[in-house]
């Protein structure tokens, strides 16, 4: 395991290096529709119920690029930091490849360790809240890992996981928390940076807005772009319930160690963790936070099935949502991109949703 | 105008070249999960509601290359055929671009032809029912066409047309019975040729599928494979209500002009038209055709949203539908690729579903 005070972009870079056989280099996608409406002013009936109610609504110009992890194995950027962490693992001389990997998750990181474990046929041992949704069970199941169910808090889950470090010897890999993970992440952000070729003259992405739920693809995502100094970072969050704890933490200079969400955004409902925010905060690699509400989120995804034509879960369009939405966000691209404008890298994070709540999460 | 009977691949190419400033080179996506699947053998279970009961389900080897036209201008391939039928005629000294063209449709060729003669600074008149659903009205005028109402039947939409065209001197454009319609829409196909490069030593793709509505895109495709003779092209519909009219024509030798069908592939309710017969039949251009149920349509759609992570309407699926769940063309493909296994393109014609319906459509 890499330490975490040495995370650098070459981190990223040797990640990829590593992880390019196992996963997609996923496609980066356009919309003329978009653009144009990224780049239109809200109307002041829109911004009557915000924040921002009366003031003259923001004028940006902006080009967006979608990094499409939804496209990724498993249908989310998990699997990079997974096949990384494991990767990584194998190349310690301390490992034992017989005695498995262990994680508590419910969601994407679950499916895509159990999957790169899988593939380097090394047991995988999920924990699981005993409420998980079936589909998700299965689909974890169908990688080939063994699953046992927990209670839903933080102490049931760990002692859950001790135990069965306790009896297998099991190496734990959380979802976020872990610098192979974040170095991991970061590949999605490496990728795009490249994909994206610019007929300006710019060279480069002026900025790459991510979702920010445990802040592993955020702070991987500011370490690719750590020496492209053009280039800034954000973070994404919903607002609902207090899921913008990143962005409270990143303004306050306190992280904000628990978040108790329902947000539609069911990825994003975890607390930013400690070597995430020692990169975004401490280290002042990421450039601001910006928050949406739970409407915005729903127009956003709305949009993007209907224009870009691709299957995306809640939490992939909150970056969307901001560049769309967010007048503080937009009056700062007015600002700092002026008559030429920005060109915006749009994480979408994954596509895992639930076809049986699809129809209600995108009824007008 | 090009002559129907001098419809040829070089038609198909000359197409290509004209239109390809004004198109998207759609993607090509695999999927691992649906190759398995497509090369699993079904059920017993699966088998014993359908006409295949008690027989041994049939074992293909099936690699599946699909045709993402939902990507295409628009949400689908109709672009193509309306910026051909455009750029024709405009080659053309007798048409006068002022008076401008119309059509009769509620659907994506009236997005189409509409968005191709916006380009071109011609006046759209599009024919619309009067019951049409009013995103479908909202996008035909987004795209500046002149909308004009009238009822559901044939004839009172030939009344409504040949008012304009008196009245405007306006080209009547058809959504599939046209020469440069169908080699338009034979581009998709001729681009999958190009695009799927395979590593066996069979050189091309060993099949094509498309789904037949009035038959433009499915005779299109016959044209653009019409010299590859390893290339076979087959045409897939849904059986509800007789809408397989192009396969019982297809089969008895007698074209059906008529069908009232309320399929959930709501682009697939309209009778084969007379030039795509005489391509589809008469010419012997297509080697097959496949019916699919209500039910099957759906479990495809629910696929492509799960694993491919795409959004496409019900009438998109039917050819990966064939490919999955119809015996009499896993039987074939069995037969005819042998150990080796087929791969076959199957083309995604478009993915302009209502947001509103989408959650009744992919219910379980």
């Amino acid at each position: 395991m890499t330490s975490p005070q040495t995370l650098t972009l070459s981190s990223v870079k040797e990640a990829h290096a590593l992880i390019k056989p196992f996963i997609h280099q996923t496609p980066v996608l356009t919309s003329t529709y978009l653009n144009t409406l990224a780049s239109t002013p809200q109307t002041p009936e829109a911004l009557s119920a915000t924040e921002w109610s009366g003031q003259a609504p923001a004028r940006p110009t902006l080009r967006l690029h979608f990094k499409c992890e939804n496209f990724q194995r498993i249908g989310a950027f998990k699997a990079r930091g997974a096949f990384h962490a494991i990767e990584r693992l194998k190349q310690s001389p301390d490992f034992d490849p017989s005695r498995g990997v262990v994680t508590h998750s419910s969601g994407n990181h679950a499916q895509a360790l159990s999957l790169a474990a899988k593939e380097s046929s090394i047991p995988a041992y999920i924990i699981m809240p005993t409420l998980s949704t079936p589909s998700k069970i299965a689909a974890t199941l169908a990688q080939g890992a063994q699953v046992t169910f927990s209670g839903p808090t933080a102490p049931e889950r760990e002692a859950a996981a001790q135990k069965i470090i306790s009896s297998t010897g099991a190496v734990l890999i959380p979802p976020y928390d872990h610098p192979d993970i974040i170095s991991g992440q970061g590949t999605a952000a490496l990728e795009l940076l490249s994909q994206v070729v610019l007929p300006t003259t710019t060279t480069t992405l002026n900025a790459i807005i991510t979702p920010c739920g445990g802040g592993g693809l955020l702070s991987g995502t500011a370490l690719a772009c750590s020496e492209s100094p053009t280039t800034k970072v954000y973070g994404a969050e919903p607002s609902f319930q207090g899921a913008d704890d990143a962005k409270r933490g990143y303004y306050s200079g306190q992280r904000i160690p628990s978040v108790k969400s329902l947000t539609v955004a069911d990825g994003l409902r975890t607390p930013l963790g400690e070597i995430p925010w020692e990169i975004i905060y401490e280290r002042r690699l990421v450039d601001g936070m910006y928050a949406v509400t739970e409407d915005q989120i729903r127009a956003a995804m709305r949009l993007v099935y209907e224009r870009l034509k691709v299957v995306v879960e809640p939490s992939a369009v909150v970056g969307l949502a901001v560049a769309l939405y967010n007048e503080d966000f937009r009056n700062m691209v007015e600002q700092e991109g002026g008559e030429g404008g920005w060109d915006l890298g749009v994480v979408f994070s994954g596509g895992n949703v639930s076809l049986d709540a699809l129809g209600e999460l995108l009824k007008e």
